[in-house]
């Protein structure tokens, strides 16, 4: 059983925190595309950053700040423009996007943090970005997170968002998250950002460990299409708002906190997955029976990033050969005697060989799993215009419903997840036609 | 300048080898799937197979033949049925096989090397195998490398086969080669098989060697989708009828067998990455600048298998950005300020900075990369089922005209070259109603 509640409130639950989010004229189309978190104290600020050698300008600047100072008041965040292979002068403009707001502000440039999405060797449109940061500053609200979740977005259908509530020494803590990403995802800290709040206290060694951690076991655990960005980056703050004693070493009030941190992070990756380019259904695969849990995690996301797996899903196909076939290649030894694959409910695949299952009633599993998204009969019409759907009305999407993929190859005691999502025809037509 | 011509014949252009491919019966489809080379002499064999956990029993028995012995008299190979993940039945299934056509050729059943290709889990038909093998026995004929080629194709739209002739001693030596694959190929000998004859005599350990490393830069350079395949199997056949000394150490004559080994598999290797399933052209990829050959060759691999890179190239659009984000993330460390990156004769990235270009001249450029498929303009029209193409009538496949993708990201002596094909709609298509 969870230790803790939903709520409502995203980013702006926790106390102490305000958000925004406008349209400042950065993306063409008019949508809105500047963001703000930020906490009315000081912040504990930590950060997973993408491990791409080519990086964004604000996934510098974010690495620098936070070895300079492990806190922050802000998190600026602007869409359209990546600010990544734009130089010199890409850098400029990440410092001159501080300044502006930390004036704004009235503050020190150093407490604030950046982030950008948007197209890669575009640099921000600064002339939209200076006219509105202070009306951005204006817009500031203890409600402002949904406008912040939605300003933060590209080719996402749907914004994320969590807020999660417990209690530490009887009084309520909270943490609250926002991300965006839909494309692009990878195990590694791939494209997407996501900012979290809390108002915990906790000291930054501890937060900065806690965060890693539940990076680990969740962005770091989604696969889209393998590819990774110049430009993601989770950031967590912690502003000791709640009046909760501060947490300085592990123990129980610490794993409570982390457990809690762990399931926004887990949430808001899988909505991400969840809302791959093109996509029409979740899937989760659970592995165990390997000797340790990075194995384990190995295989999960093999299968879970593999093409044909993903086709096969699309297709409501329940093929456990490509299943097999991704498993086989993760790079962990097993035998293929022990190998067992359930979709669902259905054992497809036992010692290494294939069982007898109903096929027409895996197929069924697999579209009940698509109940949010318009399902087609690939059998039925070979039109693959009707095939593409029409995704323009899509305005949630369920996560409780994830096609389950679980595999074991041995006695090990090593279990791992991972999240994907189905590879279709919009996913090509969605990334043949961005512009570059 | 190569040290070689291009001649007809395949795999029965090396002195003393014939071939045939017949319909059995094995595929539902009713086309020919059985395939047979045949030696007259004891051929020294040697062979490089997937790496994958769940193997097929032909591959764990071609191991276990070639660790025995080094020599082998035949090839034989089924399409329809992979023959794995069928556990102890599939192993004496291809022990039958082998039985069954050692009888036939009245050689010993230890001289036959097996290989499979199909639906992973289904057994070989081995009613149709044993009424198919006396038939396929009788047409073997010194002309019959195109029927075998035909024979082991599955969803490949073309037949690959390759011949190179060269001297050594001033008599003529041969190397010929046919191979299948178009998906789930992928840089450690993903689903693919490649049968190579020679004509030379050269040591069985030295034979080894050569195969490995020209795999190196062969198929283990290719990827179309990223997954590996239960099944591949490359293997190579050298049975001295030219008449020449025989090669036992490494020099001159050595190095000239090798290099004409390394380009009879970088042809067929980069056929395979051109018939990717629903492929419209073959991209190359050439890395420099690192420190060694391996990093050139990682980074190549990276940028060839992203699935954004591949979707940009299908729709014609020259998006460095992607390049530059599937470069950095490929695990080689090097200075973003280094980075530069060509498509054709374009320079479009110096200095980790982006350059002007003429876009419609770059998009020009990839356009004429795919002449011989039908070319669809994605700006002109929002019909996808026009987007797909009519595949139908593909019958051959250029490889003289590949997208080229150059990159440099530094000073070093490092370089290498991977293959792949743009991601279409019709991969997804493909891979989404083929049936388990």
């Amino acid at each position: 059983m969870a230790d803790w509640q939903e709520i409502t409130g995203g980013v702006t639950a926790p106390k102490g925190y305000r958000a925004a989010g406008i349209t400042a004229g950065l993306k063409p189309s008019g949508l809105p595309d500047l963001a703000l978190i930020v906490s009315d104290v000081e912040a504990i600020a930590a950060g997973v950053f993408t491990t791409s050698q080519v990086k964004a300008a604000c996934v510098d600047y974010c690495r620098q700040r936070l070895q300079d100072k492990t806190s922050a008041r802000a998190i600026l965040c602007n869409a359209g423009q990546a600010n990544a292979a734009t130089g010199i002068q890409g850098v400029r403009d990440a410092e001159e996007s501080a300044e502006l707001l930390a004036k704004e502000l009235n503050i020190s440039p150093e407490l604030i943090l950046l982030a950008s999405t948007g197209v890669i060797g575009q640099r921000i449109k600064m002339d939209a970005l200076r006219s509105g940061i202070p009306k951005l500053v204006a817009s500031l609200s203890e409600t402002g997170s949904d406008a912040a979740a939605g300003s933060i977005i590209t080719t996402d259908l749907v914004t994320k968002s969590i807020a999660l509530e417990t209690t530490l020494h009887d009084r309520p803590v909270r943490i609250g998250g926002i991300a965006k990403g839909s494309g692009m995802i990878h195990p590694n800290m791939a494209t997407m950002l996501a900012f979290v709040t809390c108002d915990a206290a906790v000291s930054s060694h501890l937060w900065q460990q806690m965060l890693s951690r539940a990076a680990d076991k969740s962005f770091n655990s989604i696969t889209v299409d393998g590819d990774t960005s110049t430009n993601d980056s989770l950031i967590a703050l912690a502003n000791g708002q709640s009046r909760t004693p501060a947490i300085t070493e592990m123990g129980a009030e610490a794993e409570k906190l982390e457990a809690m941190l762990t399931a926004v992070c887990q949430h808001l990756a899988k909505a991400i997955a969840r809302d791959g380019e093109g996509a029409t259904c979740l899937i989760e695969v659970q592995v165990t029976g390997t000797h340790d849990d990075l194995a384990a995690r190995q295989i999960a996301k093999t299968i879970a990033g593999s093409s044909l797996v993903k086709s096969a899903i699309f297709g409501r196909d329940p093929n456990w050969g490509r299943i097999a076939a991704a498993a086989g290649r993760a790079g962990v030894p097993f035998e293929q005697d022990n190998l067992q694959i359930k979709l669902g409910d259905f054992l497809l695949l036992e010692n290494g060989q294939p069982l007898q299952f109903d096929r027409a009633a895996a197929s069924a599993y697999l579209k009940q799993a698509a109940i949010d998204y318009p399902v087609v009969d690939l059998v039925a019409t070979n039109n693959s215009n009707d095939l593409s759907g029409d995704r323009s009305n899509i305005k949630t999407q369920r996560l409780d419903n994830p096609v389950i993929i679980a595999v074991s190859v041995g006695n090990g005691h090593g279990t791992g997840k991972a999240w994907g999502c189905d590879l279709s025809y919009d996913y090509v037509k969605i990334n043949a036609e961005y512009t570059t």
